[in-house]
């Protein structure tokens, strides 16, 4: 990577636990191969240090933006000045641009990240009826952002079929020209079938839909990247459908994070 | 350098401007070239934000230390949980180290880089008679150092008496098998001649000392880079003595805040 001088704009990945992470590498290979003087460092933040982390970053001039994971993507909203419309709705940030008079803009682009996914692989959402799983962080920003690349029809199923309600009501009023449905188990009809649920992690976990009514005109799409093939991934491909893996959508949102926080082409 | 990635431990250099700064190069090379897994980051904190700055640092699980430059030396004392003797004695902090408790000790490496920068050029000070120019936070440093290191006798000479007076009180109390001394501006009589003032950087500024004084068996001293050949030193050459340029004193500093900091060989 480049050389760290002090020029060097300062950007941090913030979470706990945080050994595991592969943010860095990745932004920093990126801000590497397009020559900005920039460096990405972890910070090792618990949940009781966060306000007074954001608080320090917010007033250090050098400093350019912060990628937010676990366990702080909730409690960091209300320490964000701004937030986009999509991280409102979520109530969970996951990127944070810190602009020149100190002001902290926080976004979600986990849905973002979905969309370039589906998208760099030509599967098309303009138009088309999708069915959704879930109706957690995750599912309500890939909701949003399903609407947001024009869906005709989003039909939400979840175990709790209130929180897929209240999901539905607040989308509705921001995309008034989307058709939201409340789902049962049943994905048939639609043209794209998503799981944002974390059912498929353990191979213990129930499937997130019923899988006997998929059929072989469907995509079937994955947010969880491992396994990679999840037991939903293959009882669909089992009945003839195209599948989508859960891992573009965390490599498309690496573009998306360094686009967000100024890191330039 | 090294690839960051969620176990790199965390450093960084605080000051205000930052852009100058040369420490950074320096500690990542040292890192590098020792295998260890750290990174060492410009932090652009104004004198407003410094104290909210040390906080966040604290507890921040992952943060390995800290070196301090202009404006922050004096102010972030109090920000420290411990102090060194010699940071105690001077009233300035350039490197702190972060404990695993969260405890930050501030430590000045000022004079300690200045005697190793002596050592190195094998200028060897037990039992010696050294004069000392200034009574500034510099020259304080290095008459700990000097005083530490076992010279016999030292004198400290000053353009307002009673500063130097203050600080051979403070020194004598350390080390009572010194014998300090307040000297007037002629050198004569001492194996070494330090300049521990500013007087030199500028091309109008007045000589530290009376180089009338100086005789070919003395070695002269100076604490400024630049320009590397100062007035003093140019003088101190005419007069057929030894000089010791300014640089080494803070090359000998990057390896003792590496040490310092626990960058381990």
């Amino acid at each position: 990577m480049n050389e760290i001088t002090g020029k060097t704009k300062l950007f941090a990945l913030i979470a706990d636990p945080i050994q595991q992470v592969k943010t860095p590498q990745a932004i920093n290979r990126l801000m590497t191969q397009r020559g900005f003087d920039g460096v990405l460092v972890p910070m090792h933040v618990p949940a009781s240090a966060l306000a007074g982390c954001v608080a320090a970053l917010r007033g250090m001039l050098n400093f350019g933006g912060l990628v937010v994971t676990v366990p702080h993507k909730m409690a960091i909203v209300p320490l964000c000045d701004e937030l986009t419309e999509a991280a409102a709705l979520v109530g969970a940030v996951n990127v944070i641009r810190r602009e020149p008079d100190g002001r902290m803009i926080g976004d979600i682009l986990d849905g973002k990240g979905f969309v370039s996914g589906l998208d760099k692989h030509g599967i098309t959402l303009a138009g088309k009826n999708v069915f959704l799983s879930g109706a957690g962080g995750a599912a309500n920003a890939i909701a949003f952002a399903l609407a947001q690349a024009g869906v005709q029809q989003l039909t939400i199923y979840n175990r709790t079929p209130a929180k897929a309600q209240a999901m539905i009501s607040r989308l509705a009023g921001i995309f008034p020209n989307v058709a939201f449905k409340l789902g049962s188990a049943n994905p048939a009809g639609n043209h794209l079938v998503v799981n944002a649920t974390s059912l498929g992690m353990a191979a213990t976990d129930a499937l997130p839909l019923n899988v006997e009514g998929l059929s072989p005109d469907q995509i079937v799409a994955e947010i969880i990247m491992s396994p990679a093939l999840t037991p939903l991934l293959a009882a669909a491909q089992a009945r003839g459908c195209r599948i989508h893996y859960g891992a573009p959508m965390l490599e498309c949102q690496i573009e998306l994070m360094a686009a967000f926080m100024g890191i330039g082409k």
